[in-house]
């Protein structure tokens, strides 16, 4: 007899899958461990920045009142009190007549009211106790960045999920986040099934294939945010499989298997799903390639059945495990983001299901074009290199013909970078 | 007296920096470990793909001679002889009259030409010793995926250079690499300057700002492939100084300084090029902002001194170090990749240089439109965060006005991702 399946859509299979997820646990990690991880709370600005005003030349703090009538040819000369180096708080106070030597960044003096480029004066050092020629007509503020003009204390800088890279170390510096509040980094555990796979250090021998999907997907997993455990191959004595799941499930948070999936070789499959009283949440998918995939839930957990075929465990993955190692760390935009484009050659292979082809999309004529990567047979492993996005073909007789705008998926991965 | 500077453009300085490069050492490491590495080797097929004829679907393995004039109303009876599984090394062969029952990916067996799918059966199950019904008559070669098809041993799959994701994980498995030829990865010391410098665990004190390039640059440079190792800041003094720059290049590839290169605080770093006998390559790039950039070669190594500013900080690690890690890496395209873009807006500052302003580019009915991120002020750091690519605004007084084309270089980080 065999296995019962009932297809469902890619939207209502991710939609069951995010229906059990939860957050995922929150550490603090100090700031510099914090690059690449996903931020657990919206960052806020603890103070005004610049959190006094300061000068954005090299120049001289003057009072604009003072300059009335300066030009080039008609300096105004002021005596230099003192000079202010970047983190002084300067102490003085600039008098009628008076000038201060000011580095860039540095607060500015009490009595000033605009700072002179330096250019436009007639001293060419921060001489204190000299005379500086003064060569321009200046307006109160100006050359000044007034305290709390960048941004304003409380002002709401980074949502929670945002993944922290240059400009958000940056922020988290400069507000004094010295540790960050992060989404654990989830656990993944990676089991390849299949009696035919030899490990890549093993010489091929006729039948065997070397198992190439459980490095695949630990790379999908690291680029998504989690920590990819490789457990090898599962058994195929039932009671091995059972204890071996249970084994993994206990050490991570998710477990991926690939293969194991297609109609005859679902049987160790179901039996640990049924032994583990796991919830199967769907064991088909209006999808090619990779139609058999199956995710079961045990608790909090998943097990995420991938196709053995790459083609499709690369796609099964991108579908349905990226959004879930998402959601755990409270990402808001948890599925692949969606883009049209205008296909670049005749896709008219009729299917029954809708079609996601490994495609690159590129640029042409200020145009986006997106093709096909090669064949897109699910079984060709050399060109998923090539690919930086998903194809999706409606399902039907007609497929979809040079020049038609289609949905494209971009992913995460550049080709030749 | 002031330093003399003598600006040169944003190629020129990138070609003295890459002219210095000799690419990095190679080291094997175990494939798991290498994700996000780049390859130091070509990868050849080294086998063919698939390296046996195999079938592409369940079915029966069968001689297409067996079913002239099948079809569904008068299905041809064969006797099932065995079944192949994947990873079986089939030792029988298929004779007249004669069908093996065949599993996806499994060796196609001696005597069979064709593979028959499963549904185009009359047998739901594979039972040896009994009689399946074909219902479709068969082409030699049909549904067989032959030694060879995919790929040809010899092949040359990966360039060096390329940085390792799923699908060169896939690959290297596949074709038994279980220890990868990888560049070294370049070790990047930082290094602030600057007396206004908190730590960002530190309270805020008038003013004095934290400090934020350092872990900024530590991102940018863990993006780029290098280890980032942060070196607290610069001593005012100079022997220490010295002392401090000697320890850092001892214990590391490039050196990154951010501050200390304006005007007038650029004596100590001066003193520390003059005492190590450096090549100051360039101390002014025709740029905004980070005019100042410079940069300075002491024997295989380089100290990249940046802005202190925040903005041009950013700006300064994509144009000049991060063409460096990627030279030092084997990656061909050293430079940020180039694109044409619409100009969202006017921008008609005028500038004696070329600006390179923190943009976001995105798509607006089919068109590629970019538009600068917040104020372009480069003390500005929270806008860092929105940055999706730099725009080139060529020098002169009439900048770039809305709808004219312009250059951006898109920036390996996503904004919101």
């Amino acid at each position: 007899m065999r296995f019962h399946r009932d297809p469902i859509t890619v939207a209502e299979a991710q939609q069951r899958i995010l229906a059990h997820i939860t957050q995922g646990d929150i550490e603090k990690i100090p700031l510099f461990e914090s690059e690449g991880r996903r931020l657990a709370e919206a960052i806020i600005a603890t103070s005004d920045v610049p959190h006094f005003s300061k000068s954005p030349y090299d120049g001289f703090a003057v009072r604009s009142a003072d300059t009335t009538g300066a030009s080039i040819h008609n300096p105004i000369e002021l005596e230099v009190i003192g000079a202010i180096a970047c983190g002084d708080a300067p102490d003085f106070c600039v008098e009628v007549g008076q000038a201060a030597r000011i580095m860039t960044g540095a607060a500015i003096p009490q009595g000033a009211d605009c700072v002179i480029m330096f250019e436009m004066t007639s001293e060419n050092e921060a001489r204190v106790d000299r005379i500086v020629g003064i060569k321009k007509e200046m307006k109160p503020g100006e050359n000044i960045v007034f305290q709390g003009e960048e941004t304003k204390t409380g002002t709401r800088l980074i949502e929670v999920g945002t993944r922290i890279g240059p400009g958000e170390m940056a922020i988290l510096a400069t507000f004094g986040y010295a540790h960050v509040p992060v989404y654990r980094l989830p656990r993944v555990g990676i089991l390849a099934t299949g009696s035919e796979l030899l490990r890549p250090e093993d010489e091929l021998t006729y039948g065997k294939i070397r198992n190439s999907n459980s490095y695949m997907t630990a790379s999908q997993v690291r680029q998504a945010g989690g920590i990819p455990i490789l457990y090898g191959n599962l058994e195929d004595d039932s009671d091995l499989a059972v204890a071996k799941v249970q084994q993994i499930l206990s050490e991570t948070d998710f477990l991926i298997t690939s293969g194991g999936v297609s109609v005859g070789d679902f049987d160790v499959m179901v039996d640990v799903f049924t032994r583990l009283d796991a919830d199967l949440l769907f064991n088909k998918i209006k999808m090619r390639p990779g139609s058999v995939t199956s995710t079961a839930r045990v608790g909090q957990q998943f097990i995420f059945g991938l196709s053995g075929n790459p083609g499709a465990c690369f796609v099964g993955f991108e579908l349905f495990v990226r959004p879930a190692l998402h959601a755990l760390q409270g990402k808001s935009q948890t599925a692949l983001p969606e883009m049209q484009a205008k296909l670049g050659i005749d896709m008219k292979k009729p299917s029954p299901f809708t079609r996601y082809v490994r495609s690159s999309w590129t640029i042409e004529q200020g145009e986006i074009v997106v093709r096909p990567v090669g064949m897109d047979k699910s079984g060709v492993v050399t060109n998923i290199t090539d690919a930086n996005c998903l194809m999706c073909i409606p399902a039907g007789g007609a497929g979809a013909a040079a020049g038609d705008l289609v949905t494209i998926l971009p992913l995460p991965y550049r080709a030749g970078e």
